[in-house]
């Protein structure tokens, strides 16, 4: 199809499609004359995913080309592209703190990983985000906040085992990979979206005219 | 306190501190004579606050802003707390998607909401999330990953029960504020963050070399 079709396919403009190329999000299509170039329904899905993973993941137009450069390196695995994603999708908070506030944050993580039975390197990007939150919580003083980091933990166990127990339902690698892309990348909406109608609810259900 | 003092206490640099103060994210300290200026406890935390909101959560100016100013009001309750942080911590995402394709995946939230025996009002930030995500699931054709929202929604459920367990912890009104601030703030942190690394975990465990 001509690039106007691939615009009415997708619903995005053709100025926005030639960004995304220029870019080297979108793979180029084929040149069938010197001012006419072809494109497939491989083209389709990967602008579906990029609009997915920009307008409702919230990423950045970089991040996106870093996950999608993962995606199609030849030596990509399942396991490789969720590290990949994770570290797209994550921030990285300053560094704040004394040392040996950081220490003491530092030692509080890593036995919340090990009561859960999990393993984690320092530098992984879900690890950096919790010492950070942990010296938060202690520097306004609401230790009493680290509890619900339990509760956080054992929910996300579950849900790990959901997730990939949907990536290996999906018969192809390619499949998988992108499976892994979407639960990183839309996962966290997701969750945070049902987050808030659970929070709204319970919090209605207790609520008094006076609190 | 003076303002040096104040930067000193909290690590954000005085220039820093002169901005959040003008555009209304800190009140004024209290003026002692016509080049001095006053400021104590409350200013600290208010700094604390503001930097959490932030670096740690990631929010605009604008957002944290918002928040502040609904934490400041007279009439302020912790239910009407929870909308307002919800609120200013959500993206809205394109209206994307044929009418069709919405009224299908607004049915469909509706549907899983009655599931977990909750109400929801369509204008509700987590609904919007929500059905846009239904969308793309169904544009990129996959529908198989819908049955993880009812996952997702079970740990929501259970997530709040805790977290709204721990505000009525807090023994005063003013505590119960920060209290739902901090859940609706760091608490997305916080559950990005476990989900990662509960994933890589999973992840390791699951793969082998040929996936």
């Amino acid at each position: 199809m001509r690039i106007g079709e691939l615009a009415q396919r997708t619903g995005v403009p053709v100025p926005t499609i030639k960004f995304y190329a220029r870019e080297g999000l979108l793979p180029p299509g084929e040149r069938t004359s010197p001012n006419q170039v072809r494109y497939d329904d491989t083209h389709v899905r990967r602008l579906k995913l990029i609009r997915a993973m920009l307008e409702v993941g919230g990423m950045s137009v970089t991040a996106v080309g870093q996950v999608l450069a993962r995606m199609d390196a030849p030596d990509r695995t399942v396991h490789s592209m969720l590290g990949a994603a994770q570290s797209a999708v994550s921030r990285t908070a300053g560094d704040r703190g004394t040392p040996q506030d950081r220490e003491r944050a530092e030692a509080d993580v890593a036995e919340l990983v090990r009561r859960h039975g999990w393993t984690a390197r320092p530098r992984h990007p879900g690890w950096a985000a919790l010492v950070q939150l942990v010296m938060t919580y202690r520097d306004l003083g609401r230790d009493d906040l680290l509890a619900l980091l339990d509760e956080y933990a054992s929910a996300a166990a579950r849900l790990a085992e959901a997730e990939l127990a949907t990536v290996a339902r999906v018969p192809t690698v390619d499949g998988k990979i992108e499976t892994v892309v979407l639960g990183t990348v839309l996962g966290d909406t997701a969750m945070a979206a049902l987050r808030r109608i659970a929070q709204e609810n319970a919090s209605a259900r207790m609520s008094t005219p006076s609190a």
